[in-house]
């Protein structure tokens, strides 16, 4: 048989199959898997039982892993497919609260006829239930029409993602023989803004640090001290403030080292995405993009370096006025990093720059918050291309390459731990609401994401 | 009779009745006035009602009048007693939370022997009520012994002082010719640091606002939006920053303008005073003066104006961290004015220098907190070497001039609005613990002051 007449049946199968696993993804939905939440620790276990039985059911060898938290899952196909893809995804949610604010039960699973068209709404339709699921259906359809699928596989389920992996890496340090593939496939990101298929190529890495500024030993009297008396917040905003210049530049010394301009190919990519930022920025009721002057929009959040400020507190802020000058103040600090920038020193330097700017009297307290360097993926890795092909193929639009400006650590641990690189696809949509109430999943994502797995396992065939 | 035994009659007579007098105060001190709990309404007038029934006692022509708030107490003496003073005290006091950290109920006043020597515990022990009693005292022993006062004498008692003082200036403005005297005398103040009897002859003026930044309609994923969206939180801090130079200089265009270089008499009686500046701020746990190079340490509380964040907050400030790019950032901020500085020229200058560093996408708000200019008395008033003299002779220590680097609007309230200047002594102590659980007040700072209004009234007599 031929290889198009092999994905036909395998595509047929998907369609015919649809409602059922519309059902299947509801009932995975009801599980209410919130890892955060200590009191759905037996629900994050279900879920995680749910997963592994599924994957029995489809041939897998499939296994539930302790860790000092909540379990992995993790499958093989028979031996003997060829060659071996991993595929990672997780099945924990976010917590739901405000309840309030949700249209229905964030755990009643339901299909619903929208202006936006069919949706599946539930807390973790999108994320990341309904996206895995896409890709265990095309496991399903593979072997329901030709009793193998076209690769060997492993899949990993991850039941803490939503709460900082804190199990992820002695796990993949533990077992890294056993996962080790030839390509990590991770189904956690979205189409481009339009609605067009992507494979997300680059993600920016991050340095997150809190401060603690401290002078006088209590709060004093601004009337009385004030003009002799170091002010906390002052020493924390000019000390931040220095940490960009007039043109929106960061100022920490060898910051930009390993930041890599654009390819011109990427470039090319990119602006052929058509960003319009105005209508971007819109959404938020904003008009103007700040940043580096003379920077395209896209290169600004997608391949260039920031630096945050995420919070702030200090003195007195409640109702009314408090004339104190505070013995301390706190700031979140973020840095996004792209190329081969380093944590460890981005980190370094922001620590050096704080000292700097500290009088005589303060003190400074550093408390390190999480540390990845950006990932970028090889696009000129065959897999890549062929990728694009079958989602351009799939979606009737041409794929596109795009980057991200957050973080998805997974990638850079996958290539640090285990040498591997990773292909980000997703189907994902700005308006998913994801972490938020009312968020949900277009049945449409659904069901041409399970078809884009079918067409991409069938490209990659080994 | 000579008027050196005239006085010396008074001094014995409160000697005398020193017990009963700390008695009375006790009285009045266990009289919860919290003016600004609405629970404590009764209390409030209680207090005032008190203190117009002691005053009727004395001679005095005593009413209570209405205001919008808490009613004002005004006495006049018998007409004809010659030359008329103003005493300005006020009757209410501060909340007392938080109750655990009293050593006893704050309204259960008591005389305790404590290694600070004997003391009178309770709120408003210092913060006014004993205060404005020794003027009480002294007004009591001299009617007593001559059955006169040495001056004709209006005493004006408010009840909002320390919930910012609402209906005073109507009150002034709307009973000006009532209230209007030679000169006010006020006792709100304290000795100098070391014990010494003092008179402070210049007060700090305040400007309070506060601010919020806007810039998106929402809080924003800073992975997402960082190097596009404005951040508030780094628009305040560079703002703030930017209020002051690298030498400590305020960089308001204007700023200066009105802030008046101390004169070498005062620049000498401030030496005189051996303030010793490493002891001042290790009290608080710091070692080095801030503030502008070159200036003397009392200069810089008592003589500079000054820029202050008194609180500051925005974005996520919980524990862990949050990647947010927030929609909103907030701060106050102070100036102390000194001299002629305008606190509507500052008020103006600060908004313009806010917008000038606001990038196109945000929005600032204004929040007026408050605006008083700087007092500064003019000692070539004979009224104010007498003063002296008189504090020097019963303190047994030269009586000094000093400044003060807070704010009582009263005092520029009385000149601005009844062409009344004012002479501001008080016999309070650094450790007295004014708005704080323990409030005290020397037993010595009362008997002594009694007897130092006493002298100051025969040295000021009409």
């Amino acid at each position: 048989m031929a290889q198009t007449e092999k994905l036909d049946l395998v595509l047929t199968q998907l369609d015919k199959g649809l409602d059922t696993a519309l059902q299947r993804l509801l009932d995975f939905l009801r599980i209410p898997s919130i890892s955060t939440d200590p009191a759905h620790n037996g629900d994050v276990c279900a879920a995680a039982e749910w997963l592994r039985n599924e994957l029995e059911i489809l041939g897998f060898q499939a296994s539930l892993r302790d860790t000092d938290g909540h379990p992995m899952v993790v499958a093989h196909s028979q031996p003997g497919e060829g060659r071996t893809l991993l595929f990672y995804g997780h099945y924990d949610v976010q917590p739901v609260d405000p309840l309030s604010l949700w249209d229905r039960p964030p755990f009643d699973a339901a299909i619903q006829d929208t202006a936006a068209g069919r949706i599946i709404r539930a807390r973790g339709a999108s994320d990341d239930k309904g996206q895995l699921m896409t890709f265990v259906e095309a496991c399903r359809a593979w072997k329901a029409v030709h009793g193998a699928l076209p690769s060997g596989l492993v899949l990993l389920f991850e039941g803490e993602e939503e709460s900082g992996s804190p199990s992820l890496l002695p796990f993949l340090d533990a077992n890294a023989d056993e996962l080790r593939a030839s390509l990590a496939l991770i189904c956690d990101t979205g189409l481009y803004a339009d609605g067009r298929p992507a494979i997300t190529t680059q993600l920016r890495g991050l340095v997150g640090e809190e401060i603690v500024v401290r002078a006088a030993d209590r709060d004093l009297h601004s009337g009385h001290f004030g003009g002799l008396a170091a002010n906390p917040i002052m020493v924390l905003a000019t000390a931040l403030a220095a940490l960009k210049d007039e043109n929106g530049r960061i100022t920490l010394p060898g910051f930009y080292d390993g930041v890599e301009e654009l390819t011109d190919e990427m470039r090319r990519n990119w602006q052929a995405l058509g960003f319009d930022v105005g209508a971007f920025l819109a959404e938020v009721g904003l008009k103007y993009p700040i940043g580096e002057k003379g920077r395209d929009p896209l290169e600004m959040m997608w391949n260039q370096p920031t630096a945050e400020i995420n919070g702030i507190s200090g003195g007195y802020t409640g109702d009314g006025f408090k004339t104190v000058l505070p013995a301390e103040a706190r700031a979140k600090v973020s840095f996004r990093l792209t190329g081969q920038q380093d944590p460890a020193k981005v980190r370094a330097a922001f620590r050096a720059h704080m000292q700097a700017h500290l009088p005589a009297d303060c003190q400074i307290e550093f408390h390190e918050h999480g540390g990845s360097p950006a990932s970028v993926m090889d696009t000129s890795d065959p897999a890549f291309a062929a990728a694009k092909q079958a989602l351009t193929e799939e979606w009737g639009r041409e794929a596109a390459y795009i980057g991200a400006g957050g973080s998805i650590p997974i990638a850079g641990d996958f290539k640090r731990m285990l040498g591997m690189d990773s292909m980000l696809i997703g189907f994902g949509r700005e308006d998913d609401r994801i972490h938020s109430p009312n968020e949900k999943y277009n049945v449409e994502s659904f069901a041409k994401g399970a078809r884009s797995w079918a067409r991409i396992l069938a490209e990659l065939r080994g």
